[in-house]
């Protein structure tokens, strides 16, 4: 097999995936020759800054910086490894347009151009390799789109963003506030110095929108379905979870309801010892269930410099092999079925926990109850203590004390409107917050 | 894509997997052509005895008797799907010689003449597919051939029998025998009238070798690696390991060892709130470790009949595809890296749990501690009851007290001897049993 013409690579960026890329092309060029049938030989590597120091020492001969040499005759595929949008996205246009295949790591390019990017390579007859874009070490677009391809997927759901989980399993493992966690996070490389997109849902919900696309047909945009992050969260919330028998996790969620997409990205109580709840520190999991094949589970690091440096070479495996060039072609992504409708986010059914400062004086729980008895909303259990969070404000103001309530089954529309009336509620105080449950 | 020409298979045998692989194939055809670029067509069904009552609906003229309607040229693939060794290897070889491609969920068989079926295969340019053939709504097949494919696995750990899973589960959660929860197993349809083959721990060192020689590319033979059932295991046992901290599951590993590869099937103690601990029921899971990857977890249904029919379906839809046969003569099956020794069985280390029957007199349990120290095991826990498990046998003799060890790291080899000196000591009465720990 080796005796194969080699395929060629050209790299663009060469950060800490990249070099992680170029670490495992070069040092188990022997083992990645077997598996690919041929050797993946890197052609060439685009780089802003030729002087700078790297962890990976390349020939000058291979470094590049001006980004036409992805256009070279030698050139088969071009890996995009600098992430952002705007030049990524005219890198893989010029890729594409060049005749070459495409690996790309970047999510948020995908969530943003993936549609055009997609439909390009497809008249091109070109394949796009994405397999790194969600969930680094857990080969989730390979499972969708090939391994459970018997089945109608129904429901996916997903802890996407390891920063986030991180964090969550520090603030309670550790009895530490959400600034300490975020601060241990950054420190361990795990968050930004700016860690907002990971820690407010944006970046769970870009590979939402990647993974409903593959497994429904049907691209739905950010702004169409409910987002929240964990940066609302206190550690105190972690803990009435745990009492009530639950972990709160930041879940990304897409499943046919009645015929819809019902699509969210909310840090969400799950029920303790399900698969979902014990998935710890900076791991993802998605959980799929499929008409034939009932539940699985998927599970490794999110991200990471080997990780998805495993996932980019595992694309450029699938490329030297073929078989990238046969599966790109019938992936879901061309809304080959009827688009689902997305359920509109009022419609959407689940429990809910509620927590917020309340006045301790007789007939405020009976106040709470009714504003949400008026709405529709049944509560399921209750939260009052008396304890050491109770703050008592003056000698003659009544103690404010925190209230936690679990409720039964109700629409987003129902719990929405009850949220308003509660907070205009003069016996109600203040730090509002709303989860759904997940059972 | 659907407008190509339709791929045509011939199944052999109807029963559980293959009724569920018709109703797959029949109701959700035109999903299957979509994810297969092309018709995948029932071109006929083979069944020993015809006017059998299935769940099924066939047409007459889909049904034969004869199994050389598998030689027809309409036909493209044959699914094997009737079990057994000796008839199901005739079938696979007839249809590769005849230049048929093969889909089969037979593990026993392929542990048996996989190394001969798989090179008959290549040398035909024809391919296998044998997902279902090892914890079959698990796509574990793909993981370790494709998906992780950048990787060298150093770790293969897996509960992969679903019945004895289901077992152990029920006899702790329930809080009954071994063989109360063999009953339940049998009454849901998960275990056999004789379900030695699962419970003695045939089922999942014949999947082991499968997939250590996929990822290792080393082929063991049954006899070379330790191999214990779940059948000599008592309620007692899942609850002293409960109390210690641990669940017994009968787990199945390949790992690499000093260049040695380490290879065992056994019930383990394995800590509690790992992944692995908690996977209940019939569920299976197996735990890759790659290099580059770090640690993945891939769990789901182990069998059934429409997880395995998924499993089936999806090696169709790889064949119509063309992914199968460019993948099947690339894996790791044909020694193309220098073999691995396995480890001998002496040499394996690790940690054991022992529980006995003990004379409940001053000086046992130093004598106890006296033989496992002379043979260099050294003891890291202990657990002694006065319970009511203990048998006053008579007012003359002494007490009978069950006495449970973990102990430190040791070998097999030290544990074995061990073991011997200890059952020749005159203080211990019966009901010797040693597992390994998992940390």
């Amino acid at each position: 097999m080796s005796d194969q013409q080699p395929m060629r690579v050209a790299m663009v960026g060469l950060g800490t995936v990249g070099s992680g890329v170029i670490k495992i092309l070069f040092e188990q060029a022997e083992r990645i020759t077997r598996r690919a049938g041929r050797p993946i030989v890197v052609e060439s590597v685009v780089v802003r800054d030729p002087t700078k120091v790297r962890s990976v020492n390349l020939a000058d001969d291979l470094i590049d910086t001006a980004i036409d040499v992805i256009e070279h005759p030698d050139v088969d595929v071009v890996c995009e490894l600098i992430g952002g949008t705007t030049t990524a996205g005219d890198i893989v246009r010029q890729a594409l347009q060049a005749g070459k295949h495409v690996v790309t790591a970047n999510k948020a390019l995908l969530c943003e151009q993936g549609d055009e990017l997609f439909q390009l390579a497809r008249e091109l007859k070109r394949a796009i390799g994405f397999e790194a874009a969600v969930a680094g070490g857990v080969p989730i677009i390979e499972a969708v789109s090939q391994s459970l391809s018997a089945n109608q997927i129904t429901s996916l759901e997903g802890i996407l963003n390891g920063t986030s989980n991180f964090i969550l399993t520090e603030m309670l493992d550790r009895n530490v506030s959400y600034e300490d966690a975020v601060a241990k996070a950054q420190k361990k490389g795990y968050a930004e110095a700016d860690p907002a997109m990971d820690v407010d849902g944006t970046d769970a919900a870009q590979k939402l929108t990647l993974l409903a696309q593959l497994a429904f047909g049907t691209k739905a945009d950010l702004k169409q379905f409910p987002r929240q992050g964990i940066d609302k969260l206190d550690l105190a919330d972690l803990k009435y979870a745990d009492t009530l028998g639950y972990r709160i996790k930041l879940l990304a969620v897409a499943r046919l309801a009645d015929g819809s997409l019902e699509l969210h990205t909310q840090p969400t109580l799950i029920r303790k010892y399900q698969p979902m709840a014990d998935v710890d520190d900076a791991y993802n999991m998605i959980e799929l269930e499929g008409d034939a094949v009932g539940k699985t589970w998927f599970s490794g690091m999110g991200a990471g410099q080997m990780p998805t440096a495993s996932a980019v070479v595992s694309d450029l495996i699938d490329l030297a092999v073929g078989r990238a060039q046969k599966t790109f072609p019938l992936l879901d992504l061309w809304q080959s079925q009827k688009p689902l409708p997305i359920l509109p986010a009022d419609e959407i059914k689940r429990r809910y926990y509620l927590r917020f400062h309340a006045v301790d004086e007789p007939g405020t729980m009976a106040a709470v109850a009714n504003i949400l008895g008026e709405n529709g909303v049944s509560i399921a259990s209750c939260i009052q203590h008396e304890s050491e969070s109770s703050v008592k404000t003056s000698p003659k103001e009544p103690k404010i004390v925190p209230l936690v309530l679990m409720t039964h089954i109700c629409t987003e529309g129902q719990m929405k409107a009850a949220d308003k009336a509660l907070m205009e509620c003069s016996r109600i105080k203040k730090n509002f917050l709303r989860l759904p449950i997940r059972d």
